[in-house]
């Protein structure tokens, strides 16, 4: 089973290594981790998604409130938010291979984010799957590079998952 | 100075916390990191950024290679990268301010992902200094949530970071 944790933490330097300490520590494997700063500074948000059954998702939620920096964690509900995952992608290409790119960029709501004779860099946000049909239409004109962000989700609807002023 | 380092590391529960841990005991302060799977599910890539004077990154370069899973360290300088971030932005609405947020999000090349009758969710991917513009001009409307995934950065031109059969 996937689930996608969304973790509120004190800001320093500390906190993301007791974090995937405790991840390591009890061979639980993720799948993607993003850690970005709130519009309060002291505080930062790390989403992680991962695999594994509801008996250990329930014994990692505890782990993770008893963890000092830990300030919220919420476990996201399929069907009840938005996933979202950026990608920069560098594909080969040539003068007679630009125009079929530029139709990929155009279909897949893609940007060409840099140029060269023989490369096109595609920016794309967007689910996990519209990447990968991204990656397979580019893999045959031969990736250079993929950089990709670790996958972030907000709570669909009027909800927001921390009360607290560091939202504001 | 803030630098980016992109790190290659094998793909395996312990190597984030090596890595954080690193950071940690050298009081290294990190502004952003994001954990990406490479297109060789072996691999993952961490793009960090942080602040440090030259010395300071130089030292970090030399630990972090020393470190068993990691494959790579790349610092990458500025003007030859193009670095992008991804953010959920959740924002307060009524009916008649609708025409107005939808003018932000057209002005800002941002995306609508979930609406309300009082709320709409923005996606935007892009630069920070345009991820804050958009910030700025929601604030007045109220902001409920902002989801972040950290900067990532890919090198401009031709070349590619890694020439190893992992970004096949």
């Amino acid at each position: 089973m996937k689930y996608t944790l969304s973790v509120i933490v004190e800001n320093h330097s500390g906190v993301l290594s007791k974090i995937s300490g405790l991840f390591s520590r009890r061979s639980f494997n993720i799948d993607s981790l993003a850690v970005g700063v709130t519009s309060n500074p002291a505080f930062s948000r790390i989403t992680i998604v991962a695999d594994g059954d509801e008996h250990v998702v329930e014994q990692l939620e505890k782990q993770l409130n008893k963890l000092i920096p830990v300030i919220k964690v919420k476990r996201l509900v399929e069907g009840e938010y938005v996933s979202r995952e950026l990608a920069l992608v560098k594909v080969q290409s040539t003068p007679r291979r630009r125009g079929e790119l530029m139709q990929i960029a155009d279909l897949m709501s893609a940007k060409i984010v840099d140029i060269t004779p023989s490369t096109f860099t595609f920016e794309i946000a967007d689910t996990n799957e519209r990447l990968q049909t991204l990656f397979d239409l580019l893999k045959p004109y031969g990736i250079k590079e993929i950089v990709r962000t670790g996958t972030v989700a907000i709570e669909k609807g009027q909800g927001e998952a921390y009360h607290s002023g560091f939202n504001d």
